[in-house]
């Protein structure tokens, strides 16, 4: 993984620069929210999948951060949104937009930067680049929208389940890496190929952040445990402690969670989740969820036996491990 | 404009069935927010607009209903994003969408929205149109913020309020006309065309809708006259009034704005808001404002010179008349 990291460590100052460069040109009225959300950090994971994806098949030239930043702004913007409707007021440690700058600046804010995002695929002049986003756009907000309805329900079924964690994560880092391909002229299997990789590693991605949140490593990394259990967030953890817990332990959660729903303040009702956060560890649920996501990054990993042989593949490949292995 | 009622009577059937048909395809847990926004109505104008520049410049086939609809879609979204924005409980006289279904399906709904529009646009495999949508899109979210940051500021200058009408409203206008250029093959010159008549009519439409809202005709169609004031809304028939008041007067308007920023209701203070809305009519400032409408309406019309003559083109030349002409 260490071959990984310098490559990312490489590309993170080119990916920001090019990031505030496209942003200047933004109404002064929403630059500082872009910004602000932009600023927050993150891995630049997207755009560098769709760089790792193109070059892997081909394609090395500048005209393809732009694509990339693409990925970063659309993937804000639903940061942006997201933040909103889950109330949140921290984004990694620092306060939500919308605390900051209001609701409707943030609202729109998350609306240019969607904007941003098609215009910097339409501009590529291929037109499949932009179906392929607006495909994943759709797709994310319907995945957002199918938690939110499910908060609370601990009889989400494990494909509900999945289909709601493809749709908020996966299909974005699959666009990440279908953009990559099609970007490089790649041919349909390569494309396909590409898709699925993206897919697979993006359901891992997110299985392994729902393994962390029960994690009691997390706690070294200053989070707390149980947090989405807290949102009403019923995850793979929990299902694998659901489908054996005593009828009457379900009740209690299922009660738990008609509070939440209710209104009930989580800080409130924290110390009556917390067996159930001890229950899902002591039935192994984080570490079943990890074994789960090594499922998805084997077939992440073998659908890149389509792509020639050559650095940026083995930077792929690097990075199916490093989401398995990430500790937050 | 009788025969443009015609037309419009002919063509909302065949629109609202494909608007219909394309929604279809939604998750369930979004569709209903999407139905609900379209079915508030609306005269189908972008959609009519795009229909009726492409086969003007000489193409006229089924597959350009998906690209109106486009149109309609990227519009709705920013309707349901809009009334979250200025806190709207009724959208022509229904509920607002965010009422009954709360903010978090509503923002989310609107997300779908807009990437359906940029998807229908993608489809069609001309990556200008998407451009030309991304940026339209961009425009109006920057011209909402603008607005929002303008609210209760009596010394907005004519540019400023020009600026955000432009963005708002005209732009996605001119993206309808310039996508049925685009969509037809059009030549640079009619392309170009198309932009700029769209433009215009959309400056004027808004004029004039500005206009009602201190028209004391608008009473008749059972909506309050002002209501833009009472939303801290500057617009250009107070901008008439404004540069011939008295400072003292303009200080009682000043403080009063100031009082709505801070929270103040605005039913508590639209008694001492009634007197403005009696000094706009004094001074004409609706009727100026019409008669400014007619200004962009010259140039809208101007710019269809370069289409070739025909009953379509006779229908663009109505559609101008008919936004100066209408009471509500």
């Amino acid at each position: 993984m260490h071959a990984l990291l310098q490559y990312l460590q490489a590309e993170q100052p080119r990916i920001n620069a090019v990031l505030d460069r496209l942003l200047a040109d933004l109404n002064p009225l929403v630059r500082p929210v872009a910004e602000h959300v932009l600023a927050a950090g993150g891995k630049r994971l997207r755009p560098l999948l769709l760089l790792l994806t193109a070059r892997s098949l081909g394609r090395d030239d500048d005209a393809l951060y732009p694509l990339a930043c693409s990925l970063e702004y659309l993937h804000s913007a639903t940061l942006l949104h997201d933040d909103i409707l889950d109330g949140a007021v921290l984004r990694r440690g620092r306060p939500a937009a919308h605390t900051l700058f209001g609701l409707a600046p943030t609202i729109l804010a998350g609306d240019v930067l969607l904007a941003l995002g098609n215009r910097l695929m339409a501009d590529a002049g291929d037109a499949r680049l932009a179906v392929c986003i607006s495909k994943s756009i759709m797709a994310t907000a319907t995945g957002e929208v199918q938690e939110i309805a499910q908060v609370g329900n601990i009889n989400l079924t494990l494909a509900d389940y999945l289909e709601i964690i493809t749709g908020k994560t996966a299909w974005l880092l699959q666009a990440a890496c279908q953009c990559g391909a099609i970007a490089a002229g790649a041919t349909p299997v390569q494309e396909a190929a590409a898709a699925r990789y993206g897919l697979d590693l993006g359901i891992a991605f997110q299985l392994v952040d729902d393994a962390l949140d029960y994690d009691a490593t997390r706690e070294k990394a200053g989070k707390p445990v149980g947090a989405d259990l807290l949102e009403g967030k019923v995850t793979m953890p929990l299902l694998f402690y659901l489908e054996q817990a005593p009828a009457a332990e379900k009740e209690v959660l299922a009660g738990l969670m008609a509070r939440l729903r209710q209104g009930d303040a989580p800080e409130q009702l924290a110390p009556l989740f917390a067996p159930f956060v001890q229950r899902v560890a002591a039935c192994g649920g984080a570490q079943k969820t990890r074994d789960a996501a090594r499922e998805y990054i084997r077939t992440a990993a073998a659908a890149l036996d389509a792509f020639p042989a050559g650095r940026e593949k083995d930077m792929l490949l690097e990075a199916v491990a490093y989401v398995v292995a990430r500790e937050r």
